[in-house]
This record gives C-alpha cells, sequence and structure tokens, in this order.
C-alpha cells in the first residue's frame, strides 16, 4: 500500500463514519422530537445494525492496521492530516478492544434507555429504570478496561469526556471550589440583602417564551439558516456538522428563567460548532475538541454573558414587550437580582451559578461511588438524597427531581458531569483573557455579539479538535488552567448582589 | 454454500436495508420539517454515502448471486421467504445494471432538488428548478431501459409504482374517465344547483386546524402511540416500519378543506402501513405493495369515507365546536355539499373528487411527451398551462400554482402520478365488495371506524407485499378491475349532489 492509497482509504473511511454518524443523530433527533411513543422497537434493530457497520470501520482490525501504517508515515502528512490520524487512533486504541457484540449491544442499549428513562421520568418510576441503569454501568465499567486498564475505572471514563483529567485533579479542584461557595453561601443565608425572585415563577404562555427563544438566538447572533431550535425532555445540542446545529429546550410554563438560560447555554454549544474551522468538516476534527472546552462555552454565554447586568439591561425592553403582565413593576435590576438569586435547589439545570457546582459534586460523588463499586444502583435515590442533603442542605421530595433529573446516565454519559464545572471555571479565565482585546462590558450593554463571538472565534472556535485541549486552552490564555480565576468571579459577584463586605 | 448459511446471509441483508432505508427516511424527514434552510451540503454528502452503502447491499453482484442461488432453491423455501426473495430479485433486476456511481449521484441529486424545488416554489422561480428537474428526466430515462430496455421507457417507470402497467391500459382508463367526466361537468355547470363553499375559505386559525386533525386522526381510530402528524410544504405518509408511521399535512389559513383532507387521505395511506402482518417487519415485503393500492387506501378514507355525508354528519358538532363564527349557519348538509362542489381548479391536492382524475392527465400526458422526447423542461410551464386549459378550462397564473405545485418531480417520482386515479378506481370497487360483509352507511354514520378498518385490514392491509397487486386486487373483490365501478360511483354521487336526473 503507498501513502497515497492509505490516504485515500483514509478519507473514504472518515465520510463512510460521517455518513453513519449523520443518519444515528437523525434518528436520535427524532426520536426525542416528533417519534410516536410506541416506536423505540424498530429504533432499536436500526441503530444496532448501523452500529454495526460503523464498528468494522472505526475500531477493526484493518482500520488499526491503516491507522498504524499512517502513524509510521506521520513525518510525511500535513499537520492537519497528521492530527486527524492521531484522534482517529485515539479513538480505535480506545474502543477496539470491545467485541463488535458487545458494542452494538450497547447501542441498542441506550435507545431503549433513553426511551425508559424519559418514561420514568414522566412517571415518578425510578425502579422501571434502575435495570437499564444497571446494565449501563456494567458497560462502562468494561469499557473503562477497554480503554485503560492500568488506570481506575472512573479515571478512563472522565478522559473521554476531558482529555487526561483525572479524579486527582478533581478531587483537588473541588475541594477549592467547596472552599469558596460553602462559606459564601452561608454569609448569603446569613447576612445577604433578600432578592425576590417570585416574578420568575408567574404563568409564562409557551407561545411567548417561544418567541423569547427566537429573540435570544437574535440577539446572540446565531445564523438561523444553520441553526434551529426544538423542544424536549432535556436540553441539549446537536450537530450533523458546522453547517447545521439544532439546540433543544424545555419550555415550563410556571418559570421563565428555565427555558431562557438553557436556551443560551445551549446556543453556547451552538456557537462552538457553528465557529468550527470548513477544512475540519467531515474529519475526526470536526466537532469541539473536548467537553470541558464545549461547556466553557455555554457556561460562558449563559453566565458570563447571559447573567450580566449589561445583558439584562439589553433584552429587558423586549422582556417587558414580551411578558407585559408578568414583569408589571419590575426593574431590570431586580430582575439580574432574580436570575442571580442564590439558593441551594433541587434541578441542576434551573440551579444559580454559585449553587449549580454543588449539583455537580453530586454526581461527581456518586459517578465515582459506582465505579469502584461502593454503591449499586437500588441505592442510588438514597445516596443521592443523602448527598443532596449533605452539598446542598435540601430534602428530595421524587425520584423525578432526583436522580431521574438528567438524561446523561440514560444516555451512557458517565464522567461527563465534571465537564459542566470546569467548563464554567475555563469560562471565567477565558474572559479575564478576552478582556485584554474586547471590552466585554460595553458589547454586552450594546449588544454587539457579533465582536464576542469573532473573539470566541478566533481564539476557540475555529481550530475544533486540531489543538489538544490543554493546548488549546494555553495558546488561548497564555497561562496554564488556574481555578482561582473562577473562584474570585464567584466570589466578587456574589458579595456585590448580596452587598457583602 | 448450503441453503441456510444463503438463507442467513439473506436475512442479515435485509435487515442492513432495513437499517439503511431507516436511516435515509430519518433524514429525509427532518429536511422537510425541522432542518435549518441552509443545510443541504453536508445531508447531500451523508446521503450519497448511505446510497453507496445501499447499493452493494441491493445490487452488488455478490447479492445478485446470492439471489439467483436462493432462486434456484425457491422450491426449498417457505412460501414467504419465496416471495421475498422473488421481490428482492426484482428491484436487483431493476437496477442493478445501473453503475453505482450513477445510483449515488441520483440520490444526492435528488436531495439537492427536493431543497431547490421547496425555495422554487417558494419564489415562484421556475427557472432555478429547471436544471436539476432536467437531470430528473434524465436520469429517469437512463433508468428505464436499465429497468427493461424492450419496453417504451414510460411504461419501465409506470411499472415501478404498479405492476404491469402500461400506457395503453392507462390510455383506455383514462379517456373511459373523460367520457364520463367531462359531460358530467358540463352538465353541472349548465344545469347543477349552486353550491356555496365560499365559507370553507374564511379564516381558520392554524392551531385550531392543528386540534382539528388530531380528532379526525381518533376518529379515524389510528394508535397515535405509533402514528404522528408533522407540518410540510407537501403533506406525505412516511413509515419507518408497521409500527412507526408518521403523516404530514400543509395548512392554510385561508382554506378549511386543504389541510382537512389531506390528513384523512395521509391517514389511509398510515392505516395501510400500521395494519401490515407482523411477519413482514423488516423484509422485502414490508410496507403497501404497490403505489396503485396504497392510493386506493388513501382516495378511499378521503373520498368514499371523509366527503361521504354520513362522515360529515358524525363530525359535524365537532366542527361546530372548534369554528362556531366561520360556519354560524351552515347546516351540516350544506357542509357535506361544499366540500363536493366540483369545479376545476389550480390545485390536485385540493380538487375536488369529480375534476381530480383531470389534474391526474395533465400529469400523465406531460410526462408522456417527456418521456418520448416530445417535450422538454424548458417548454413545461408553457405546456402545463396548455393542458390545465385544455382538460379543465383554466388559466395557470403562475408556477407555483402550475407545474411546481408538487413535489413529486423533484423526488424522482416519473410515472406515480397515474396511481392516484388508478387508485382511486379501485377503492369504488373494494368499497361495493366491502358492502357484501359490511353496513358501511352504518359505520360510517356511527364513527365505527373499527369495523371498516377491521375489513381493509383483513382483505388488504395485512399482506404487505406478499400478493402482488393484481392478485391482491382479485382475491379481494373476486373479479378484475372493473373501471365502471368508479364511473357509476361518479355518475350517481355527483347526479344527486347537483339534483340531475
Amino acid at each position: 500500500m503507498t501513502l497515497n492509497e492509505a490516504l485515500q482509504k483514509y478519507d473514504e473511511l472518515q465520510q463512510k463514519l460521517f455518513a453513519l454518524n449523520y443518519a444515528s443523530s437523525s434518528i436520535y433527533l427524532d426520536s426525542v422530537t416528533v417519534a410516536p411513543s410506541n416506536t423505540a422497537a424498530g429504533r432499536s434493530l436500526a441503530l444496532g445494525v448501523l452500529s454495526g457497520l460503523v464498528y468494522p470501520l472505526a475500531y477493526g482490525d484493518e482500520t488499526g492496521e491503516l491507522l498504524e501504517f499512517l502513524t509510521q508515515h506521520k513525518a510525511e502528512l500535513s499537520p492537519q492530516k497528521a492530527r486527524e490520524v492521531e484522534e482517529s487512533k485515539r479513538a480505535y486504541d480506545e474502543t477496539h478492544l470491545m467485541p463488535q457484540e458487545e458494542y452494538v449491544e450497547y447501542s441498542v442499549l441506550l435507545n431503549d434507555a433513553q426511551d425508559v428513562w424519559h418514561k420514568a421520568k414522566n412517571a415518578d418510576d425510578f425502579p422501571s429504570f434502575a435495570p437499564y441503569l444497571a446494565k449501563i454501568f456494567d458497560a462502562n465499567r468494561r469499557q473503562a478496561a477497554y480503554i485503560d486498564s492500568t488506570k481506575a475505572p472512573y479515571d478512563a471514563l472522565l478522559n473521554q469526556y476531558e482529555r487526561g483529567l483525572t479524579m486527582e485533579q478533581l478531587d483537588a479542584f473541588f475541594s477549592q471550589l467547596r472552599d469558596t461557595i460553602v462559606p459564601l453561601i452561608h454569609r448569603i443565608q446569613t447576612e445577604g440583602a433578600a432578592i425576590d425572585d417570585s416574578f420568575l415563577y408567574k404563568h409564562y404562555p409557551l407561545d411567548k417564551q417561544r418567541e423569547l427563544s427566537d429573540y435570544l438566538m437574535e440577539v446572540l447572533a446565531i445564523d438561523r439558516t444553520h441553526c434551529t431550535i426544538g423542544e424536549t425532555e432535556h436540553p441539549f445540542t446537536l450537530n450533523f456538522d458546522k453547517n447545521d446545529v439544532r439546540i433543544t429546550t424545555h419550555y415550563h410554563e410556571n418559570s421563565l428563567a428555565s427555558s431562557m438560560y438553557s436556551v443560551i447555554h445551549e446556543s453556547g454549544h451552538a456557537l462552538y460548532e457553528l465557529g468550527i474551522g470548513d477544512e475540519y468538516q467531515h474529519t475526526s476534527l470536526a466537532g469541539g475538541v473536548s467537553m470541558g472546552i464545549h461547556e466553557s462555552q455555554s457556561r460562558l454565554y449563559e453566565n458570563m454573558f447571559g447573567r450580566s447586568e449589561e445583558f439584562i439591561n439589553l433584552i429587558y425592553p423586549k422582556m417587558l414587550e414580551l411578558f407585559p403582565e408578568q414583569l408589571a413593576g419590575v426593574t431590570a435590576h431586580q430582575f439580574y437580582l432574580a436570575v442571580n438569586k442564590a439558593e441551594p435547589s433541587l434541578i441542576r439545570t434551573e440551579s444559580d451559578e454559585l449553587t449549580y457546582s454543588l449539583h455537580i459534586m453530586v454526581r461527581y460523588e456518586i459517578e465515582k461511588m459506582m465505579l469502584s463499586g461502593q454503591a449499586t444502583v437500588e441505592e442510588l435515590p438514597t445516596l443521592w438524597a443523602a448527598k443532596m442533603k449533605e452539598y446542598l442542605g435540601v430534602d428530595v421530595p421524587s425520584d423525578r427531581e432526583g436522580v431521574l433529573q438528567d438524561s446523561h446516565w440514560s444516555g451512557g454519559m458517565i464522567g461527563y458531569f465534571p465537564s459542566y464545572a470546569l467548563g464554567s471555571a475555563y469560562a471565567a479565565q477565558f474572559v479575564e483573557r478576552m478582556k485584554q482585546d474586547v471590552d466585554v462590558s460595553k458589547c454586552l450593554a450594546e449588544g454587539d455579539f457579533k465582536t464576542l463571538n469573532a473573539w470566541l472565534g478566533e481564539h476557540i472556535h475555529q481550530y475544533g479538535g486540531f489543538y489538544p485541549p490543554t493546548q488549546l486552552f494555553e495558546n488561548c490564555c497564555g497561562a496554564k488552567f488556574d481555578a482561582n480565576y473562577y473562584t474570585e468571579y464567584l466570589k466578587n459577584k456574589y458579595m456585590k448582589i448580596y452587598g457583602l463586605e
């Protein structure tokens, strides 16, 4: 085989994987948006067969040999092609030990689990979901060994979402967060000025909330010819390619902020995908580089931008236009305070910026215990309640508002949650770096998202998977990651909001 | 290769084709419902690659040999397996002469054409669509030769949608229809009582029309856990499998009957798919057997059931509840007359039952001319206007209301239209046969669609592709197809409606 033949074969392989991934994405999107409720069986069969077509292309022996050959000729490849091969090889190395049968079974399991979780959440029926979750955790334990049997299983899984991330790093990181957040919450509860957010829970008609979503996406300068919004049980972003990105939200009739900040959060993800360089399209470098970096973008738009006072001032006239009765007598400043009210609560996606990381810690602790065999699926509801009490001081009244609230585990994403907290911390450091080049406050006040998006596009988005996450981060910030940026940001913001010294 | 090995290989092949077809259906459905407007490029790439995966499985040499081997062992196969192989072989024989490259290009062309047609229709811009349509007609001419080079090209294409159907048969059929319909329309226009249908064109809010759709599907006893309704430019039915069927409609704010009868029409298609026997799932016998039989079901529900006076009486209380102002002072009988008003018009899908076949004749004549080289794509708008004037006596004010109105040609379906007229005629004969077993009029009056659906299920739906269409028809009716049933039905119905002797 000549190098040219190998390269041609490799490019064909990438196109096939793109197409099969495109197909699965489409089937998944349909299943969580418009598919009739009783249709999982045919979908499982189709997804199983499709994953059986993916396996040999991505993880088969012939592909292994091809990637090995290209790796040996790395010096002769363009920098981009070399990185593409490196990423394909990494995916191959992490999965090829898993037998094809197991790979297919897992894809069928996840499709079924998605359906069962959805119904279980609606019916507040954890036991019906438990057997599926047990299988998912079992499969992830086995997969951890395939990925790297020398690592602790949870470390192997964390690595899938943020390369090189370990429990040791996370323990230190979360410990630092806790040392800032817990005393701060305590001071807020004892000394802070009271904040009224009751108006956020009035009746907000869904059609007006839909209008708000469109308006927010317009303000954030999202090109709607490349990005639509849909409605699902759990909000998410899905990218077919850089020119075709979908976000979803979930509207609640008696809560304004829930969907509002979901839309801004998912828009952050979408802007990342929409901004990736054309040259990486349909290759192994397409898409955001890691979940930590991805969540840094979503959390940055949601919090550093979306929960800033400048942004609230910018959008408030439109809010009053859409919800004149609900917001009668409420000033923009009061609205700003309300969407930043720090208060321990049950639902992660609706929690405030300060207590948010405590929700992540609950999931992190539980995942650690599950992977190390210290807890079983049956114990999860009890464990969840205990951890929520320990970290947030709240009582969990139902599994629906507890262990069933998120779709990550039913989707097989174990080790994903820490990315949210890490992403939030990355975001704080990104914004500090950004301020050296751009007057962020002025851009937010004027709604100049073109400038903000362009800076993030230039420093982060455009690179797709070209730079590994740590290198991308350090290229952008000119420094190593430092969680102090985040803790300082939280302290400054919340001390001010609550009138503390 | 033993017979058992061959059968196992064949079953795996069918599952793969099911999954790849499922994927393409999902991608298509997404593209015409919720996909952002500017996303055709990635979709084309994905669909092209997927069709490149389909080709060797369905039409490759190895598959040809496998099907040949199984055909030789036909006597040893179960009746169902023998028919499965026969249908797979037929598909193979019709397509394997087409080079894979051409097959893939055609699938990409259809995806692009769908997008271009959609935009061209909205902008009333035929020239932008013309080059795509020219390519589609060229491709169909070539395909006709691959299917059967001994036949006239249009006969070869007709055969794809209704086995064995020829221009000779259709010329006779349409000639008989014309001999009934044209003088009848003439009498209606000169001697018929005037029918007021102006109230059908008042303002009908979309949300109320959506409620009506749900109500109609409930009345027709469609299991919504297996069938949803969406919104598209052009209504259609799509089946993932017998447990997952989607219908779509297009709401017009100033027309009630348009979507109403689209929903009933597509429900007829859906009930056929939902009623197919489990044993044919995910095989070459899944799905309705031919387009003629499929349209017989949709047209039967739309017209023989949906436009009957019993049905209107049944649903009218709900109509009044949904549209009290629009229908104020209108009786059920007046409504019945209005939805049956015979009047030459521009849009096929909104035309009445009597003039409908004339619309089909326009398309049939044009397709014949295009396939025999007597007309070019550039001439289509002029030709369309001339034929509409000739058959229906109407002037065509725009291409949007003319040659661009239907999505069939952009979807590559050339030779499909005659199925609609043929299906309507089949339906008339089916209903006459049905009346021997079931009191159709009473069922309609009482809304007993369970009984009606069950009869059609037992005599038609359950068989899927097991019996070839002619055999299915004759098994059901105990007689050969006879267009007199249809012409008699039309004469009786319309003479009565218009008070003619």
